[in-house]
């Protein structure tokens, strides 16, 4: 068996999630940790990578003893997050721990993620919102968030997303099923949610600056199919910094919804 | 005229607002970016003390030159808060700027202030609350908000709060007049929040730290009358640490309620 651990971190102060030389990662930390609780060199392996600076409030990770596909602990899966969480940084915790079969990976077995991107529109800077959420300083229309609403509801369904990657990614097939995504506001706060099988390298941050756009006024809603249907990266808007892109949820079984819905909102 | 600026920050890093030797304080970081920008030393007087870790989404304060009960600028108010924010570290923001008359004061012209304490529900930290929010890992019953929230309900009204005030202080008249307090849930976050024409030193964190109780059991709601008539502070709960205390609003004119509202309330 496997150990599957649910995490969440803010992703400011760390180079993404996966090891890296002369980097702090979230995944050098977790090896640390499990190292340190288990006594022996662990694998912790990750649903995802994540760029530098990019958060999660839902991250999952199996721990394999190093070298093998299982890891053996009389330490019962209740207590783990408390041990853990002694050893991690404030910045990363553990919230759930289970176990899973040693042929489940906690990358390839994804079947959906949900991801979040933040914006905050004030005047002035928030201190509470610093590396939490894009701040927009300039005014927006105060429909702002229902245009967007409009406009991501175009991101739903099967489609070739190449217009929404980052230029010079490898990726030959570009083809991802978005079940859900929209937008709500909270008081200063935009909030755009996105859930798919599946996302390309940069895909949430180009889907959040075309949003911005259409707030702006730069892009038209209606465009969104045309800009989907033109497989050219130059026509979305521009990749938005990290720091207001947040990893929501990860799943491993059905998609959100059924295939019926999803379907019937993109052809409409 | 007095310049009247609304400003926000993250109490974590400071010894609280007022200045003192050898700690930093809101109070010195603001007294050097009104130096910086106006070119003159200046007094920033706040609306309010506050203890080291305590947080404000919104406090208010004067600048005056130093010596003076006025400050001349050329810079037009609307102008101001992009200056001074450039001027200040990220954990504190101005808000917006006005202009009151001299005869104005930052703290003796308050009517009435708005506190909130947030309480976080969850067996693990999170990442995104660590300093923000005190942490409760002792579950809660589900119903542990409406418990809180009934309790709040008989801060209501002007009583003398001497069981809520830091034992050892020297006021003499300890009689407020709350004039709204209650208790609301929003996944793990619980929030109390209260409003009065004043509050005595350790007020919200003895008062917060009584809901606590009773939503562990260790006090019912229907004692709060009792525990507010003793006048006696041992009688009270905790006083609860200062990470989950923000000050919220602060008013210089109406109390939030006419009269006949809260009195009726409270004498119910």
């Amino acid at each position: 068996m496997k150990l599957f651990l649910k995490i969440r971190f803010i992703g400011t102060a760390y180079a993404g999630y996966q090891v890296q030389k002369n980097a702090p990662t979230v995944q050098a930390a977790m090896n640390r940790a499990c190292r340190d609780l288990f006594g022996f060199d662990c694998n912790v392996t990750g649903c995802s990578r994540t760029d530098a600076g990019v958060h999660a409030l839902c991250f999952c990770v199996t721990v394999e003893k190093k070298g093998t596909d299982s890891l053996e602990t009389v330490i019962p899966a209740e207590k783990i997050p408390y041990a853990l969480n002694n050893r991690l940084p404030p910045d990363i915790s553990v919230l759930e721990a289970s176990w899973k079969p040693s042929d489940f990976h906690a990358r390839y077995s994804v079947t959906g993620k949900t991801y979040i991107y933040r914006f905050l529109v004030s005047a002035q800077p928030d201190p509470f919102e610093k590396d939490r959420a894009l701040h927009c300083p300039r005014p927006l229309p105060d429909d702002a968030a229902q245009i967007m609403d409009r406009a991501a509801s175009a991101y739903i369904g099967r489609h070739d997303f190449t217009s929404f990657m980052a230029a010079g990614s490898k990726i030959t097939d570009a083809v991802r099923t978005v079940t859900s995504a929209g937008v709500t506001r909270d008081g200063g706060v935009i909030t755009f949610r996105v859930s798919a099988d599946g996302f390309l390298y940069h895909m949430v941050r180009i889907m959040a600056g075309t949003l911005l756009d259409t707030a702006y006024g730069r892009i038209a809603p209606e465009q969104i199919p045309g800009i989907l249907a033109a497989h050219d990266r130059r026509l979305a808007g521009p990749t938005l910094p990290p720091h207001g892109l947040y990893l929501a949820d990860v799943r491993y079984d059905e998609p959100e919804y059924p295939v019926e819905d999803y379907r019937s909102k993109s052809f409409n």
